[in-house]
């Protein structure tokens, strides 16, 4: 598992507890002035994002498709509905939605804040947007403990992020 | 299938032609002043985005959500590699890298160049962030004629967007 700061690391790292899975945790540095990752990072992978997890020699990058790798290899059944049944199929939109629509105003937010003034123009549509998947989160929780009813998944896991980014500046590059 | 113009519902059109399903499509258009969905769409779903499908009376919304669902319920086989194999596991992380990384710049440019002169200080980190996810899927495309080599997939329908939008100015509202 390759950790870089201020990343979508994180959520990885609560899935490999909550799944109980021996794992090996190297951290990286963003570069102070830029933001960004630093080189041996795109060693690992081309796209010199993190989170990126080698496992067996192979190289998964980003916390969707990480989860998503995690749980199907090695889940053995945990952390997701039945592809079977009908509710895999809500988890399954729950995962490219955290991944796509969701993560965007907040890191259009993240991207603007750190322009100062010159970003100011785009906050109104960007926050209308951040508040319009919220209360589409919250409307789907309404009466459940948990995106897909009684039972934590994975989707809650790849979710998470955006409960606590929501509302706070961050200081994450896009 | 609920179609919005000058949205992603390019991709699932092509998608159910390929695998040649029934289908009926409802033309949805946007604000001309705001750009945003209208409300008919909104009673679809909530967030009111396209793309959105409508299947036996269970609403999909979100391009990678629509493929995924489609392929996995309708594909009998067609269009992803086998869930056992390695070539799985690379499927799922481009449906997830298109949904979410490849799609974010392209995005952010597209919002920024809304709005003009008050956009532009965010265009040249914009631009080298579009320049790095062209490169990788160049390079993974090196030697191929799909992403997971011989055959076409889902991915590919999926990144299609990323290949036309790409150095193209566009009109799509995040």
């Amino acid at each position: 598992m390759h950790h870089l700061n201020a990343s979508r690391s994180q959520r990885i790292l609560r899935l490999l507890e909550e799944l109980q899975l021996p794992n090996e945790i190297k951290q990286y540095a963003r570069d102070p002035q830029t933001r960004l990752a630093p080189p041996e990072l795109k060693a690992v992978h081309p796209l010199g994002n993190s989170p990126v997890i080698t496992d067996d020699g192979k190289v998964i990058a980003g916390s969707g498709a990480i989860i998503d790798y995690v749980i199907r290899r090695h889940g053995e059944g945990r952390l997701q509905p039945d592809p079977s049944s009908a509710a895999f199929d809500d988890y399954m939109q729950w995962m490219l939605y955290a991944e796509g629509s969701a993560m965007l105003p907040l890191l259009l937010k993240s991207n603007v804040s750190r322009r100062g003034a010159a970003g100011a123009p785009l906050s109104p549509r960007i926050e209308s947007e951040i508040d319009n998947h919220l209360g589409y989160i919250n409307a789907s929780l309404e009466g459940r403990d948990y995106l897909l009813g009684e039972a934590l998944t994975g989707a809650d896991i790849q979710l998470s992020f955006m409960g606590e980014l929501a509302g706070l500046r961050t200081d994450r590059a896009i």
